[in-house]
């Protein structure tokens, strides 16, 4: 088969009203918002080096960490996503904003490259001392993806040349030659920078040295993470292990050589970040046992560690993973970061193999796990995202560890991307809701417009115009939630049955005006979760295509939504309803509720009483825009 | 109403079964394999100065702690258990035992009376310098109920003048008189040792000190732990808050002062032995204002904070309590000593007011929250007390923290103390469990034998025998658990109606032969929980008397027992199991089990199947002693 690659997000017009929505508030809130808060938070001012930094805004951690090291990162960041917002309009002031940053870093830069402006700030002395902790390498990977999401737009490369100076310092020091450390970052991030920067530069020292990173991770004995300790403190050091709040190697995947990895473990954004690298190189440099790996990895996530709504990392302790099937609903970390993430890896997964059970995966994170981090305003965020809610958790407006606000700015704001791929002889129709983009097969420039409502509809309509008649394939993802798709060209019945791994693939002769219909029935439907997942035994979560729902106070008002039982016979019916966040489809249904009035004590021998009530669901991405309430996705379920 | 004072433990026998096996197996098992455990930990090493104390074995946190700083109230503890056993029967070899200890005491203390062995031996000149953190007072607290315990038993009051020469120092150093300085101890418990020496001695310097720690308690500005903090780590110390893991004055219950406290906060232990002290002292000054805080937070913690087991404090993270109706079932922290300090707790408030609600909860701790802590075998513990499990934790053989195990083993050793309170005019019986016990009422001497195979049977005969016929009350607890309860003396019924708090009084002229009849029936009911407590919504607890029930795996073989369902219609059997654990009851419902062997993904549409199962329920305080499995308290109602 040949090999599918995504058509760039700039070439996609996102034309169908729900990305549209979400696009422009990023676009015209969002991003314009997060640079106001990096000036707030004193976090431009710390890259204005010489002068001093700012005073400690989050005192250190007992073992001298502070949330301030990652702050680079956070400005790189918001460039990246900032920049993928001038890809779909050009904007003098934001561009004047990236300028006076690059003009920051470029004055901060080290004489030797070096360009960290906590260390240059804060502990000159101490650059390259706590790979484990301190983010320098991760930083640089963001940094990284921010100045080639620049110049990609702008074609100034001021900052890609500053960033690739700090590359060369970089490769000089780390590697496995000779006077070289054999570190790489406890936190993985610059890995997936690096090979962007070799897809963009073509220079193989780049991907070399994220190929270096990626094998050394685990590999060595003793552990780079102690010799660099014992270095910084001493031999006694050692026994101190536990000052190091995540004192194993599990929390950073560096406990085995990643290719021997076949256990999704520790912090949840870094997994993903590896496992994203991982499948890039896979690709890369043909690599069977880092893809095998990946695959691996891929079955066990999905199999025992991820909630319904494709968040990831059930802990807040250690930001990530615990054991298979403890996917607590309250105290649900899932970091916003982490689904993100998992879009990355499960794109890269997909371009690996056309297989749907991939995009599948991509579409739930998208539009669940990933857009909950997002308010309706587009100026408020979620970190953690619970499962369900006593009605403590609201949304805030900035957080101690900003990572999650840029990171789902610049998902949205580079969306399209992941709508579309093609090859040589065909083009893949990942994700559905009304695009339009115009790519080149088989020497031909092809138009390709989408039409649908999804995901509020499946009824899709997907035109298909060549500039002369072409033969080549069209795939169409036939998402694994559905059941009863139909599929047609100009009124002609296609078998969908003959869909293989998740794409219906129709090959032929392609005419300007063709039209392909897709339609997806959206019945809602319920989920339940494996009894190995205690916390849900009984409950049920509702879905309608994509979208997964929960229950918010606020449309089912009366008292806390985990009164509320949803009996196994009650009928499920979508609902349209244009008064709700311009216009969103509902679900209702006939349900019990318990009776919270007549309790004055804790324990008691009569069952609560019960009644009837109107259950109303929301889509869960939507939650918490209207006030504080209590919310529940997995709702008990009456049999 | 005459006040009543418990019979002290040693004047009663316990010669029912199931107190008679608990107590045997802490004195043959328990304490002498304790004091085993403290010389291997090397805590009783750590005694002997002036040697060089044994190496650290538990490193110290980030901030400067460890929990060797506690290792004088371990021993201290230990011998306090260990004398309540030599109450029963002397022991030669225990008793040297805790010479030895004393010894070691004796000679480690300093010339102006000082006795703590952490600072002695690690940091000589940071005494008192850490009163928030590092227990100095709490371990003479300890220590100072081991020298009181050993000496009512044996008369020898070595250990004790060691004991008040270190106190005497304390009263210099601490007070508010000129020169001295405000403090008092992070974790409460001296005050309630305290006025135990001030029963003994009847020296109202004591008292007199308890009752400034109490005032003093949250009742300065600035706080002393601040005061404190300024002096040990200059002004900068003050913006490095967080470097103390429980940043905050509710942690020690010290936010304002104690009397206007009306919500129970903080780390568990601490609150209960504050709420002893407390409740001894608005006795014995008879204080309104303290009586009534002990009564607000009584009531605060019983509708809104404890667990159905009465374990107490949800969190692991503070030890301790956080919002109302937080009661998450697997991770439970519900530490062992906050069970056991419930009860001191709850005795104290019994004999302010003889009422049978304060009964009630000691029982219900005594025989489900406190008794889960101790293994069949005697040797195994928990520290915590989750009420559902994965099948993971374990009991222990030991803790890095061991303050539970010798909790439990000395309130075993005395628990007669807890069944019988007399009066000037009057017996109260409490609790049911087969004690014999000879009393003065009314100037007559009155041997009380209550016969019964409680809590297996509530079929209770009390014989009361006075030397010669006397007139006086006999109190009766009727559980505020039972229901149709039957009273009858020398077979004439007793109208059971006019039992008042809990109490039924029958006030007769006594005479040799009488026998009271009580019969509790003891029907296994459900328990449901306030729909605040989320967690708890659509389960119910199964109850038999004063005893919660748990599932087991191992009595419910084929899975997890959280697949168990029990229907609301189900009748709950209760069945005599004599090849249980020497002979206990069960409760067996016919139930639904859902089917966990045709799960191979995470999610699915189709329900779990489900087929019927018998359901076996044990006694919760049995648990875990027979191999690793799950279990769980709140059953899932089929309804």
């Amino acid at each position: 088969m040949s090999r599918y690659a995504p058509v760039n997000f700039p070439d996609v017009k996102l034309e169908g009203k729900f990305w549209h929505e979400r696009l422009e508030t990023v676009l015209t809130r969002t991003i314009p918002s997060q640079h106001k808060k990096l000036a707030e938070y004193t976090i431009l001012d710390s890259l204005k080096l010489p002068n001093p930094p700012p005073p400690l805004r989050f005192p250190r951690h007992a073992n001298g960490f502070t949330v301030q090291v990652f702050w680079d990162s956070d400005v790189g960041k918001w460039i990246e996503a900032a920049s993928y917002a001038l890809a779909h309009r050009r904007d003098a002031d934001i561009e004047a904003k990236i300028e006076a940053i690059v003009d920051d870093f470029e004055k901060a830069q080290a004489p030797d490259g070096y360009l960290n402006c906590w260390y240059l700030g804060h502990e000159p002395d101490k650059r390259w001392t706590n790979l484990r902790d301190n983010h320098e390498m991760y930083n640089a990977g963001h940094m990284l993806e921010g100045a080639i999401a620049y110049f990609r737009v702008t074609g100034r490369r001021r900052w890609l040349d500053v960033m690739e100076r700090y590359l060369d310092h970089i490769y000089a020091r780390f590697g496995t030659g000779p006077g070289q450390k054999r570190g790489y970052d406890g936190h993985e991030e610059i890995e997936l920078a690096l090979i962007k920067l070799y897809y963009l530069t073509g220079e193989k020292k780049h991907l070399d040295f994220a190929t270096y990173l990626i094998n050394e991770r685990g590999n060595q004995h003793p552990h780079y993470f102690d010799i660099e300790r014992e270095e910084r403190e001493g031999k006694e050091g050692k026994a101190l292990n536990q000052r190091y709040v995540f004192g194993n190697y599990e929390y950073s995947q560096s406990h085995v050589p990643v290719r021997e990895q076949d256990k999704v473990v520790g912090h949840a954004v870094r997994a993903m970040y590896l496992y994203t690298a991982m499948a890039d190189l896979a690709a890369e440099l043909n690599d069977p046992a880092l893809k095998k790996a990946c695959e691996t990895l891929w079955d066990d996530v999905m199999e025992t560690k991820m909630y319904v709504t494709a968040g990831l990392g059930p802990s807040a302790q250690n930001e990530g993973f615990t054991h298979d099937f403890d996917l607590p609903n309250q105290t649900a970390y899932a970091e916003t970061c982490a689904s993100v993430a998992l879009i990355f890896w499960a794109q890269r997964m997909l371009h690996l193999d056309l297989d749907g059970k991939y995009a599948d995966i991509l579409e739930l994170a998208m539009f669940n796990g990933a857009l909950s981090g997002l308010s309706r305003d587009g100026e408020h965020y979620f970190y953690a995202n619970p499962l369900e809610s006593d009605g403590t958790p609201t949304r805030w407006d900035w957080h101690t560890c900003p990572c999650c606000t840029m990171n789902v700015s610049r998902l949205v704001a580079s969306v399209g991307g992941y709508f579309v791929s093609t090859a040589k002889d065909g083009v893949a129709f990942h994700l559905y809701g009304g695009i339009a983009t115009e790519v080149k097969i088989a020497g031909t420039k092809v138009g390709l417009r989408e039409v649908s409502t999804y995901p509020w509809n499946g009824d899709i309509k997907i035109h298909v115009d060549p500039e002369s008649p072409a033969q080549f394939d069209v795939k169409l993802r036939i998402p694994g939630w559905s059941s009863g798709a139909k599929v047609s060209v100009n009124g002609e019945a296609v078998d969908v049955s003959k869909a293989i791994s998740g794409y219906l693939t129709i090959n032929r002769t392609w005419a300007k005006g063709d039209v392909v219909s897709l339609d997806l029935p959206m019945p809602p439907v319920r989920l339940y979760a494996n009894p190995g997942v205690l916390m849900d035994v009984g409950r049920v979560a509702l879905k309608r295509g994509p979208l997964v729902y929960c229950l918010e106070e606020v449309d089912n008002p009366g008292g806390r939504v985990q009164r509320l039982k949803l009996p196994r016979e009650a009928t499920l019916k979508a609902e349209t309803r244009a008064d709700l966040f311009d216009g969103v489809v509902t679900l209702k249904a006939d349900a019990l509720a318990i009776d919270e009035s007549d309790w004055n004590t804790l324990y008691r021998t009569t069952p609560p009483s019960q009644g009837t009530a109107t259950l109303t669901a929301l889509p869960y991405y939507l939650w918490a825009n209207r006030g504080q309430g209590s919310m529940v996705v997995w709702v008990p379920e009456a049999n």
